[in-house]
């Protein structure tokens, strides 16, 4: 079965995030006085062929603590869906 | 009122992603084999001061057309929710 996995990767809550506050004040620049804390991540979608939901999300979870978070400085969440 | 937006902007269907595709690669040369399909987009976070639902919409899409999401290349999507 086909699974689809949107996932996302974002600046633990701890560390400054320069890209969000450089667009913070893009924004304020614009106009948009009233948008505060801008935090800018990754989101990844990715399609999985596995027999079951757990087989799927197992390859999930490898996956972005492999490859796509760095959890010293990101943490990541998930959804998964079946598709088809 | 405070309103949290979460936004995802992903390339547009029809364009290639060099991103997604290098992820790919490099998640089979992992071993996982049965993701394909990866599509690498930004996910931004942000907060609203609103006086209501509307006024925060209205903010959240002017931000994406005017500097989040090159609208050419990408599309954007969001929920907002109100918090506190």
């Amino acid at each position: 079965m086909k699974y689809l996995a949107h996932i996302d990767i974002m600046p633990l809550k701890e560390l400054l995030d320069p890209q969000g506050k450089a667009v913070t004040s893009g924004l304020k620049n614009l106009g948009l006085q009233d948008i505060s804390n801008v935090r800018i991540g990754k989101h990844i979608s990715l399609e999985v062929n596995a027999n079951d939901k757990d087989s799927a999300q197992n390859q999930v979870e490898t996956a972005c603590k492999k490859l796509l978070a760095n959890q010293v400085i990101e943490s990541y969440e998930y959804s998964l869906n079946e598709v088809e």
